[in-house]
């Protein structure tokens, strides 16, 4: 590995004067300076970012701790988290902790040995204040956390609510999330407030958990717990996707019989057949600009902006009439 | 923060009593040895892994290289390797290079710069040597490389053209994968074996990327490129559901008119209607062993196997007549 005591004996110079040069601290004559960095550029030294990060008490280096790592959802966040990380020289060490608060303890801990910079958190257990460094809630907005970025959950499920009115539906099954997670109930009084503003008739089926590997028992409970429906505003793409299955295995056409609308837009909702009409979260951009208020708070101390809340909007295809 | 002085002052020691303690190296009393454990789960100390990274020049890190983490496949090896190192008191570094050698050759220097223990590797680009700590290649086996855990590619190959015939496919598309991915080529070699060797009829269809943003243009392509077909062997299950959709838009019905086959056994593949005929990756497991390969090599500097292959089977749905 080159040392900075290669780059100062090939510059010509002192070891103090190419730490000078390097930590823009003290005088450095302008020959001096050209030369430590044509011997940086010369040799391919990089500091030792180690050593920097002891020195300075922070490394460069940000937690990202994420609910579900298998839910196609949260890998589009990562990607948008670590596109702008890496614009802006950070690293991403992940953590995928699955709702386990023993999981989560652990990274407090491995966050805290290595002085990590900052930490985004889409986990659901430990705040803030467990973490000592600058904190932004990502994915949901809580009202005693001081940064967040989530979608606007509300306007999802009213807009979920009107597209399933405009292509009349009857009698419609609405899908309640884990009431542990805000957006889910977010989306729940959001559509519920369209329904009841417009009188339609409507059940809520309640659904405990966003697991993937739970989708299929909850589409068989959905059909087997409620009575007659022509219409689902489903918990998520996911779940749509079991429901359209087992409402297809029951012999009824999709959206003639059953229309439903999903909420995220996964991959598999557009090249599927039919097309799953859906409420697009702006997964990648929740990702990017959560490390962008992050990056912000580590680097300036503050953030323009202190909660946000994007837009989401209905994907129009082929499973409502 | 908790730091070592605070320790030996509680304890009523030295620090270096405390360091010598902390490091098992030299002589310490038992009474003073209980009193500094005492010390250190009281005040919660935890030895700072900067500072021990930085005299032992390496990290408890393991950088975990992915082409594209927004391919559903590549998250479910993620979690296989995160449980594995979390389980073994690592972290994991995150880097989505996306085929992007600019991108991967930032990560070199990241990970030199933090003195990262070891890299596991799914990206296309750079080699073992370019790391210079010990390295994995997963999910791809190169000759040039000590160690690598893959799939069986070839006898992925084999299983999906052996299924294909016994549901009678007459005139076959193999779609072929990259050229510089290996496993493409091994998939495409056992499958054409199988059917070269029953005599039965083929095109190939050459794909250059497995982008998933590339799926829908590709299978429009097939259609539009090759002969009249009732089979395919799609490149993975992404481009197994684009295809579907492309035929059952152009009026064929899925198994009856073109039966389809996929590769990987995405979530979707499983809940869709009509389920998806796949050959399964075990990813979690390919994921979570190359991570074990990866840690015996940092811990004892040597692994009991050097190139693993892992077997995929075939999962049947209704894809296939």
């Amino acid at each position: 590995m080159v040392t900075i005591k290669d780059v100062a004996e090939y510059a010509g110079v002192s070891v103090a004067t190419v730490s000078r040069a390097l930590n823009n601290s003290g005088y450095v004559g302008k020959q001096s300076r050209i030369k430590v960095e044509e011997a940086i550029k010369t040799l391919g030294y990089y500091p030792n970012e180690v050593a920097r990060s002891l020195y300075q008490k922070s490394s460069k280096m940000i937690g990202l701790l994420l609910p579900d790592i298998s839910n196609p959802y949260f890998p589009l966040v990562a990607k948008g988290v670590e596109d702008y990380a890496q614009q802006n020289g950070y690293m991403i060490i992940l953590g995928n902790v699955e709702d386990n608060i023993e999981k989560e303890d652990m990274y407090v801990k491995f966050f805290s040995q290595y002085n990590i910079s900052g930490v985004l958190s889409a986990a659901t257990g430990k705040k803030s204040q467990n973490y000592q460094v600058p904190f932004v809630l990502l994915d949901r907005a809580l009202e005693e956390e001081d940064y967040s970025i989530a979608t606007d959950d509300h306007l999802g499920g009213e807009l979920a609510a009107k597209a399933i009115i405009e292509s009349k539906g009857k009698q419609v099954v609405v899908m309640a999330g884990p009431k542990n997670i805000a957006g889910a109930n977010d989306r729940l009084s959001g559509a519920l407030g369209v329904l009841n503003s417009k009188g339609l008739s409507y059940q809520i089926f309640e659904t405990h958990s966003y697991q993937v590997d739970k989708a299929e028992e909850t589409a068989v409970q959905l059909f087997e717990s409620t009575s007659h429906f022509d219409s689902v505003i489903a918990s998520n793409d996911v779940y749509a996707l079991a429901v359209m299955k087992e409402a297809i295995k029951r012999g009824y056409r999709i959206p003639e019989d059953i229309q439903i609308i999903g909420y995220d837009d996964m991959l598999f909702s557009r090249l599927m057949y039919p097309g799953l009409t859906t409420i697009a979260q702006p997964a990648y951009e929740l990702g990017f600009q959560g490390a962008k208020m992050l990056v912000d708070l580590i680097e300036k101390n503050s953030s323009e902006h202190k909660k946000v809340k994007l837009k989401p909007k209905l994907i129009m295809r082929d499973s409502l009439r």
